[in-house]
């Protein structure tokens, strides 16, 4: 193997200006000596060797001398970035052999239980970059059928063993995680600052929306940096009990970022794949106790309360193995929580309920204390019974205000554009009636479809809830964007269905107001 | 929608020097006013449109200007060329939703049975390029662990009709084919001349090597062109009774092409999965009468009669259904059939048994005769158990000579390269005693790593085969090669292991004579 590789023609690196997202993608000239037609074709996987340092990549081949040369190998970004060497460094270039681990995969197609090592070797190869997309869909696919609970345990600590692995020397270091969908719902940034003034600790790391027209990390970072580093997140944490950051700095369960970006094209979604997807997660940021929020309702991720009980058990199996106390309560997904939907809109929500602003949405106010209670329950110096008047104290004397505001101090002013969207539009009631129903994907589709969470100010401000009465011509929503195409095509989408349910039919107005 | 893709800036259509082998692959420039962030990624999947023309890609963004600007829209190889339109065309690109078909696939990998439709609009979706890699791996795994009966069948029916449908207005359309996986066994080009000589229709398309040192497609063009297109096929038919052409050209089942292109990397090679892509071509070819070749032995496709048994009754129970009479005969699989393993030796072998060469390989001769009775026994004017006698009267007289130079004739000159490697060196045996048995993997490796197919005079020529004495020193092969570096590289493999098993031991030998 090792004359084979001394053999093969030499080729130099070349930095080649393509983003190629996630994939590793490397561009060879048609005329390059190293090109062996019958072993290199256009898409194939190959290997680029300098020293004993190797990369998987996905070939292109281009006959445009100003691209690649002949004597060069292009690499794209992030595979120039990864591969880390200076363009004119000498590689070679082999056809790729497919990772080893890709045999337990096909023994799982096959039915077979997988070994903890082999699950292991998987999730190495994973988060080393080694498998192109087919093959971690082979992986993903082959364990939707059937996981056992070995595997699953087995799957969870590989990935949290894959990245960055968090300490606190801490004896409870509190997390909370929601399953997600709903709109607004930014209990996390109210959570945290009430339980970090009581002095517990409570790391947060957020996501950013890849479906949704915002994650906690994208309306956070209305108010304050997200991107922090590990040292700069402990330096937060270690001053005030707490930090609100982007997880996609830090690097935990780095697998389970790359299973996502299969899984959600595919819309593949099991609830094993979930659980050790959260679970690795927690365990990599060293949390103790995790309290899990499972909304239920017709347009959230579960549907019913059996569908709630038995991803419970699975989340209260996997803790309990790794020692972390999980508690896990199913709340109210039929409606959005709070008024804003987007970044800017959530996070005025969010700063009115802190502020304790009159007009702050009392749903996201309630459920916020409802969390926090649980989460303030697991200091043992608190009396049985009292979390909820605690939380509800540390909000409403402002500590809660205070401890945000030393958050956001502590993590750096935001570099964002904050203004709401300059272009707006009521959407109207078309008749008097009850609000029956409000359909939570049509309304995340029309704030991203206004812009969100892009433009951080655009999005959708809901005045009515299920239950409200309302008279024919009163506003819903109000729709914000900032770029005219986009607001034409929301406001042409919320026409056509603007997801609320009113005396039994979907309303469809015409009448807006701009 | 209309409204909505209306709004979408246009871009201008520009082909980019990359050649993307069969996925579609865009460009656009980071700066586009077309690009939005949130939704377009490296890698994620587009939808380009021009009027009502849709093609599904994969996104590459770049900063360089020079390659794509900020007004066009990139479309590399083969995009370009399957979009088809001029450069400068304006098109609008939109994230590219899920082709509908997948939703059976998710039913699927949930252990749904699919229906006829379902699988018809799977299939069509994947023939019109729709499906990406990962997307086909998906459909792929989820049937690899299990396919009912009806599956099968409107899987073999959906993947024939995607593509060319062959007539030819006979009775009677005979056909070969053979699972694979033994080195020579060139017995086609052997078999089409003594059936075509005798007046039966016989329109055979093959392969080339994928993973193999030879195609039958390969070997063919050594003597005579071999990329006919459908009306040219049709022609040298109709002069010769039979042709010897690459499937490549014709679009018979294109679908199962592309099922081909992800089930090797990944090694999915279900016994479902293999009937339904042989049986879907023999459909789309207008076979009427189909003769099997299961070669069954400890280095093939099948490992014992079990094996083959099994997937005999899949092929009889296909055949049934669609009025295919499908005979299945299984062959001695153990060492390779003829001498030559590369497509100028295997030619050479070829002309050899058509020449009646005393030097021909008996067991080549051997096997094509049977095969060649099998087929000449569909003609119902012969009487029963004479066609292995008649089918040796053609070859022994020179009728099959004769018709191959007709056949060659009609589809061309050859237009490759066909002397044999200038490079040459003998693998010797290491000591006195009995070939007990060839390893087959390990020879078409060779004679690959030695430059084959793709050096067409490149390959392995065997001298023994099991049960013949051999003496300390003798030859056992001779490797034939072009270019230095590959010529070290087959010599030092065959070193470390000849694939040869005399007296119990695999021969290491280092007494090669160059």
């Amino acid at each position: 193997m090792n004359a084979a590789i001394a053999l093969r023609p030499q080729l130099k690196v070349r930095r080649v200006n393509l983003d190629t997202g996630r994939e590793n993608v490397a561009v060879m000239s048609r005329r390059s000596k190293a090109l062996r037609p019958e072993v290199f074709r256009g898409f194939s996987r190959v290997e680029v060797r300098r020293n004993a340092k190797v990369m998987l990549a996905t070939l292109l081949i281009t006959d445009d001398d100003s691209l690649v040369g002949p004597d060069d190998l292009g690499l794209a970004e992030p595979a120039f970035r990864r591969f880390a060497e200076s363009p004119g460094a000498l590689v070679t270039v082999t056809p790729a052999a497919a990772p080893d681990s890709l045999d337990a995969v096909r023994a799982k197609i096959q039915g077979h239980t997988l070994s903890a090592p082999e699950i292991g070797a998987i999730i190495e190869d994973l988060a080393h970059y080694r498998y192109s997309d087919m093959e971690i869909a082979a992986f993903l696919i082959s364990s939707a059928s059937f996981m056992t609970s070995s595997e699953l345990l087995a799957l969870t600590r590989a990935m949290a063993e894959a990245g960055t692995q968090l300490k606190w020397n801490k004896s409870i270091v509190v997390d909370k995680h929601c399953v997600g969908g709903i709109p607004g719902n930014r209990t996390s940034m109210i959570v945290v600052p009430i339980v970090a003034a009581h002095g517990l600790t409570i790391p947060k790391t957020s996501s950013r929306a890849i479906t949704s027209p915002a994650g906690t990390a994208d309306t956070m970072e209305v108010l304050a940096r997200v991107d922090l580093g590990i040292e700069e997140m402990k330096e937060v944490v270690a001053a005030c009990h707490g930090c609100l950051v982007w997880g996609g700095h830090v690097n935990l369960s780095p697998a389970d970022d790359i299973l996502i970006s299969v899984e959600r094209p595919l819309s593949i979604d099991t609830r094993e794949q979930m659980v050790a997807s959260i679970m690795s997660k927690k365990l990599a940021a060293g949390s103790t106790h995790l309290l899990i929020d499972l909304p239920v309702g017709p347009a959230a991720k579960l549907k019913n309360a059996t569908e709630a009980m038995r991803l419970r058990k699975l989340f209260e199996f996997v803790g309990d193995h790794f020692g972390i106390s999980v508690e896990v309560i199913t709340t109210d997904g039929r409606q959005p929580i709070g008024n804003g939907i987007g970044p800017v809109l959530e996070a005025l929500d969010v700063m009115a309920v802190l502020s304790n602003d009159r007009k702050a949405p009392p749903d996201l106010r309630e459920k916020s204390l409802r969390l926090a209670a649980h989460l303030l329950e697991y200091d043992p110096e608190l009396r049985g019974g009292t979390g909820y008047a605690r939380a509800r104290e540390l909000l409403d004397n402002g500590a809660a205000l205070k401890q945000m505001q030393k958050i956001i101090d502590a993590q750096g002013p935001s570099i964002c554009r904050t203004d709401l969207g300059t272009l707006t539009a009521d959407v109207a009631a078309p008749g008097d009636g009850v609000v029956e129903a409000i359909d939570c994907l049509r309304l995340n589709r029309l704030a991203r479809t206004a812009g969100a969470p892009i433009d951080k100010g655009a999005g959708i401000n809901i005045f009515k809830k299920i239950g409200d009465r309302v008279e024919k011509g009163e506003p819903l929503y109000r729709i914000y964007a900032f770029d005219r195409p986009e607001y034409d095509l929301a406001l042409a989408a919320a026409k056509t269905d603007p997801g609320y349910l009113i005396n039994g039919q979907r309303s469809l107005s015409d009448e807006t107001a701009t």
